[in-house]
């Protein structure tokens, strides 16, 4: 159940501080060039230590690359690597070794499994999602050589949230909180300070968008294109809910105003307006895919929690290791890898490949 | 990619005006003693024709059980069931053969396959809901007999909501709408009452609560088991969003306002508060499992839309077929079924059966 | 686990005296006009009481479409069929109802599920495979616009075989035996004639050769073509043992007797003999494919066999039911059926379709 | 498609001249103390120069764990590992590069994805069965704790057989060719030294044993425990057959001479004979499960080979590399670990682990 994907195939394997994290693609298309420089664009993205506003945990995150490649090409046999865990202190976590730290899964991983990883959070840490990220970046290469773009950002951070759809990548990386609406992002950034400053955190939404989309992507019932969004976003760390299209604002809304008239031009047919989200009936219409994911503040504060140890005696636990205020600028480039590995899935799946 | 399911795996097939709509359940327990009626009266709560506020059209939804059952019980093998298509007036359909109703899967399907059936939606008519709700009637009984029970509601209709949660299912029932806030239920069904004579249509959200639910359900990574729940909801015909414990609302809220501190109560865990829905880490904590899932106002109204035909001329198209103005107070049931099949084969693969 | 395939997948259900049996055949590509007297002719291949060499049950196996067509021709959605079970002359085995049949899966069935349906067989019982028959036969028709040929035939019932491959398939059917070598043809039915007379049974070998076949079907490793059909075969009733190219004569050759030399004509390469059996590295290499189902005899026989009960008491059972004496004339549709269902498969997940 | 299993899947990666080959497994149960040396003795056992009668060349491979363990023992999440490739001597094969050798995969990979790792066969090398070794080793660590064994051994090398069953393993590893029969052991050697030096390579068959198996493994129709052995078992480079219990052999056998009387003994029942090969029905019955399976002689002889190259000319081509004159006595612990992957992944699907 660590894989994901029918044809585009990703296994992701790692505990944050055992030797490594990494994975392993099945299904990748042969004869691609891999741009490597791209894919470690992405993983700085996704790194911890970036700015201020994220942990000041550093970590190398240099991809070893296993096997699947060959003179800079891709061989359509399976490509794995693996990403060394470097700078792991597990001795900032030696308090949680018997106790379950509330909102986590220490308890549950403990419940499933009778035993567990506690440094770091071992298999639950979203150190894990790196992985994901080389994936992404993988089949994004692939998705752009068919004019297939995905591009994430933060539309709300706390109370702080923005209309503002950027144009380009550049715009949501002006922003060191990803936010392409720069009044907001400052707001957002002095949010972030005062939550540090107060010993709390924060939540917020990744929204995201995919044009060059062909009609077709996506299985009608079960294999419905946002049933594949779906599932893939919410197995990313702290995400509590998925919306495409109108969304949860659908629910308040009247037919009327929510159709998407066709009209054909030039003898393409195409709706002008989006409140389907690029999706109908489960199948892409060719208009663009867009979606909201949003985020729960992380639950590790420095400051002390009431909880229980292994031992059922209630405790407060103070978790002293280096962690987000906000997981949200971070979480964009994740949110992109897995709209890409669906994409690219879904893509194979339709035999538009 | 009509199937759902890894262990307890459900396969469902069928057109709407088609000979028979159906399922295959493998993986069904044996030595099962089916209760026919409790899936009847599940097939009653989603039928069309039930009050004034669904659709008129009635269909007689009964089912024809063909294999994996011998003397009332389960064998283990393949479960297969059909509900024949009666009642089926393909007439009022005649004018969509050629054109594409806006907000349909009429488009998508001629672009994907370049062939459809266009009669009454075809493969994409809410009619193939009958054959889940048949299935998770099935999953559910197994739950019960473990002590997990489902139950949904109607949370909002338009911009009319409710926070009560139900106390028992007969709440819901008492209202045509499945409200269990009567004061609300009563705003509820004026507010379609005006839609239906304004032409228009209505979305909402259903609410579910899964109680029962053993420690230890779901996986780490891709497996989580919001994963399984957000795909399996996002499948249904017309929902727009999902989202478990606190949801969107936890994007907007702080991490010490959404902490669940865990208490040991008589040598047993437990957690204070539920903002996490009953699963952390992607695995049951052992709480109640609750989340919402939003649906958009239907697409069909008794009025003309601007579309297009299969010749690609712009034209005015008005459905004549019978409708519902909300699809919501019939969405429950059908919630509450992908819940227990999703749940029971959660259930399967955590080796607590 | 009762689905076979990956793109092209089919789903069969049904117990021998429940009220039908059928299946679903998911990944069934839209387009396709069905041939529907091809079918038929095919489930009259196999066929109980088509001539003295099989049972004289007769079932009438009229096939019931539910879905996935319309006007003929396949939707690219779930293809739902039933065929009833008639003339199930339950009776016969009421003996069967607490006894284990030697052989058969009676008590593996109990063993495993705690309840069978004993009635002929219920899951077990070939019956299951007239299904496969209807799902071979769409899957066929598909192959042939390929131009992709499946022919198997008789190649040995007990001590009598052959060496003969056919050059059509009219010469397999000019035998009631299905063996195209006409001398040994009237042999094996005097074999079976003897064993009938002997209260026994014979087995046999089913040979089976796909032609047109374009390279590159099956994938390295676990997906290997080879795995794909001896998976496949080895499902089918009564089947022992798969072997392809060579197969097990291999284990006693020589290396330098078992080379197949590639050599270019025309810009085309293709190999000068087939050892291989027209699949190397897992892949298919452009030539025919090549490979043999030995079945065991049948273990049905019209006299008493040493035996115990579900209370665990030694006992002589006597069967009365109708049945073959060697299914190896009625298998060879089966293998047939079997094979284009996997090569379909294959050719989908190739996208060479 | 280079992943097996359902519930315990291994996902097998690398190339034999790339960095590393691996793999990963995912469902590993949890709380297993991992016995390492254990591990590297099934690893030695498959290595090539152990012995006169193998490849000289030397392979070091050291398992490098990556993930899924902590303190000795499996977590349940994935065990990911990796073995470096070290002594490759890609100029070897340098004439491989635009070659095609006969009987191997070079041509079909080609055809399949326009380009190859030609080093040393690449992904086609069996160097990629020291990752099922190192799987299916900790697969047998799990069901030797539920008293499951699994024993192969060479029943033949070219003309020379044997009929004996070993005792023991022990039995198994005093000969140099891993056959029980230490006469027919010596005849084996003998014959190998002779294809050796006539340049020529030799075929034969590993036979296995499976005891302790509980009842109710294996699934009805395309789950059938055979069906899970034969793919599994056909996925092993220079595989050509399968078969199980009385095998091809059956074939000419008539049903009196094949039947299983089932006896009751002390409230147990078994079967006084082992024709079914312990699978009744797709399911195991209690009895040991004994399969055999079919290797070519390799096609690599240190001979002038006949074949085309890339641009489709005409040509000679000499191997020069290290190689196997018999790979049957290294594929015995292929066979065991393959076995013993499904076996596992049988056990918990059953729900009896």
């Amino acid at each position: 159940m660590n894989t994901i994907g029918t044809l585009f195939r990703f296994t992701d394997f790692g505990e944050s501080h055992g030797p490594a994290i990494g994975g392993v693609i099945d299904g990748m298309p042969p004869g691609i060039d891999i741009d490597f420089d791209a894919i470690n664009v992405e993983l700085q993205r996704r790194r911890p230590g970036q700015s201020f506003v994220t942990t000041q945990r550093k970590e190398a995150d240099e991809v070893e690359w296993l096997s699947g490649i060959f003179e800079g090409k891709t061989l359509g046999t399976p490509v794995a690597f693996i990403i060394r865990n470097t700078n792991a202190r597990s001795e900032d976590y030696s308090n949680m070794a018997d106790s379950y730290r509330p909102n986590h899964a220490d308890y549950t991983y403990d419940a499933k499994y009778g035993i567990r990883d506690w440094r770091g959070g071992g298999r639950s840490s979203a150190r894990e999602t790196a992985a994901r990220v080389v994936a992404g970046a993988l089949a994004r290469q692939v998705l752009a050589a068919k004019g297939i773009e995905i591009m994430a950002w933060t539309s709300r951070i706390g109370k702080i949230s923005t209309d503002i759809v950027p144009a380009s990548r550049d715009e949501v990386e002006a922003s060191i909180v990803r936010c392409p609406d720069l009044g907001n992002s400052a707001r957002m950034e002095k949010a972030i300070a005062d939550a540090r400053a107060e010993r709390d955190s924060l939540g917020g939404i990744v929204s995201c968008v995919i044009t060059g989309v062909p009609t077709g992507l996506g299985e009608p019932v079960f294999g419905k294109l946002q049933s594949m969004l779906a599932s893939a976003m919410m197995s990313i760390n702290a995400a509590k809910g998925f919306e495409y299209g109108d969304g949860f604002a659908a629910s308040t809304m009247r037919g009327s105003r929510s159709i998407d008239p066709f009209v054909a031009e030039d003898g393409k047919i195409k709706t002008t307006s989006n409140h389907s989200g690029g999706i109908q009936g489960g199948i892409s219409n060719g208009a663009d895919i867009n979606f909201n994911v949003a985020f729960k503040p992380i639950a590790t504060m420095a400051r002390p929690l009431p909880t229980v140890n292994r031992k059922g005696e209630n405790i407060e636990l103070t978790v002293t290791g280096r962690h987000d205020i906000c997981v949200v600028p971070r979480a964009v480039p994740v949110v992109e890898a897995m709209a890409a590995i669906v994409i690219l899935d879904a893509l194979m799946l339709s035999g538009k490949m």
